[in-house]
């Protein structure tokens, strides 16, 4: 299966798992049901869920009874969004090409469905029927709460918060990124290792490939926010600029970026041959899908 | 020890027990952290993590082993605080005596702690050394994330927001009330059966003792919102009405509330009769405390 089919079908299976693990629009609040799933069906490219059922994939060669896990991570990621997306936060009208979750239902019911994807996340870990031992199970909540909470993305966010308006440092705009974009796509690679059982090595392997990818990924953002337009990239170019906010583009300028980007993936691709995988097509060509968005 | 001193002791363990869950000062951001422990620290009754501990005792005698689950529902009942309070929501600049969290550190920041908290409380749950084994507290994190979630207080807080400025029947006051308050008391309750490794009849038992409890907890806040004072209670007198909601005070006035509240508690200890317990009695002094702040 060529990349592009590959990621269709992954996508379209991942939207029907997530449907599954959906309350249906008939429960009661229909607000809050709506609210969760419209964000959730909002055209999300769906990265982090393939990352971790590419990862399991390429260490045991089992991906589809991993499908609930991913769910969760997109739960997750999810529910961040519409929260960056807060007037409290940066306040945003529009992302993936549609008005933001409190632009459509107000924003005590957006506060309610991302606090409702962040606590389903980890129902649907709890609660999905993986065919691993409950140790393992109770590994991958650890895992994506580490990801997900303060020591992760949600350091990230709040340091980008506090450097608004400030000419950050390189060290800062690195720190963010880590956590920010960068802690919860280490936590889908991470947890598809985990299912995948992998060895002590390739996981540290696996997590390495996942830095230097999630690194990149949020390089590239950045050179869209500057080079994209908004009708192509779903939510409004030059948002990092009117939010005065230091980014590599502003740091190093956009053809260093670019090259800092590339690096980057051959580097995360390097990672690949320690891991010892059966098979690290697909992760391979992740890591290019991430920076070819911007060429 | 009389009832007082066992309250006493057990809110200043839970305290330690905390302090040793939450994140240090020193951390970066500190302002995550600070907003965190801010409102964890704020003077809470603890009920909910007391009501754990002495379910778990109720059942096999334990409870000092099982501190981690109770900071972990202190947590989720924090965030859910922080979130309620929010401009966006109930927009509250007093709990507890004190400024609201958004009133202090911002409302991204707030949302932030909030987020954070709800976030930690899966970690502490999936991490702590609890001498039970790796189902038990997957069943642990199973319970917390269906009674703090879509299906339990979200449900309640987004009913609580849409019937705000409505008449709403007494139905809905209920179903609010069963759901906003009442399921983390529920999952308190539940929790502290599953550690003690309570029968299946126990656990109904427990169940049901726990939904009365909740619900005549909601309505003793119900009076106290009328007949308190605000340098009393710790937050705005006044409140509910101001926000034009249904209570159970403005559908069955004062008495009548009153009336039903006791009967709630006399029914909630007729059900530890049912249960099997090892000894009950802080079970039923806990819920004697529960209707006594308005008597």
């Amino acid at each position: 299966m060529d990349f592009a089919s590959y990621l269709e079908s992954r996508i379209s299976l991942v939207d029907q798992a997530i449907e599954r693990w959906l309350p249906a629009s008939t429960e009661y609040p229909a607000i809050l049901i709506d609210a969760m799933r419209y964000s959730l069906f909002a055209k999300g490219k769906r990265i982090r869920p393939i990352l971790l059922l590419a990862t399991a994939e390429a260490v045991c060669g089992e991906w589809q009874p991993f499908l609930p896990a991913a769910c969760a991570i997109e739960m997750i990621h999810t529910y961040s969004l519409i929260h960056d997306d807060l007037p409290g936060m940066d306040n945003d009208d529009l992302r993936r090409g549609i008005p933001t979750n409190h632009k459509v239902f107000g924003e005590g019911h957006a506060i309610l469905a991302g606090d409702a994807l962040l606590t389903e996340a980890f129902y649907v870990l709890a609660s999905a029927d993986i065919p691993r031992t409950e140790a393992v199970k109770l590994q991958l909540v650890r895992e994506l709460a580490q990801a997900a909470g303060w020591q992760g993305m949600i350091r990230g966010q709040t340091a980008d918060l506090l450097n608004e308006g400030n000419q950050a440092s390189a060290e800062m705009v690195h720190f963010i990124h880590r956590n920010k974009t960068g802690a919860l796509l280490r936590g889908a690679v991470r947890m598809g290792a985990i299912l995948g059982l992998a060895a002590p090595n390739q996981l540290d392997a696996l997590t390495a490939y996942a830095s230097q990818i999630g690194l990149a990924f949020q390089i590239v953002d950045d050179i869209l926010d500057v080079e994209g337009e908004t009708h192509v990239m779903g939510k409004t170019a030059g948002s990092d600029q009117a939010a005065d906010k230091s980014t590599f583009v502003s740091l190093y300028g956009i053809q260093a970026s670019k090259d800092q980007a590339q690096q980057l993936v051959a580097e995360a691709q390097q990672k690949l041959q320690q891991a010892g995988l059966l098979d690290a097509s697909r992760l391979i060509e992740l890591a290019n899908f991430i920076v070819r968005r911007v060429w």
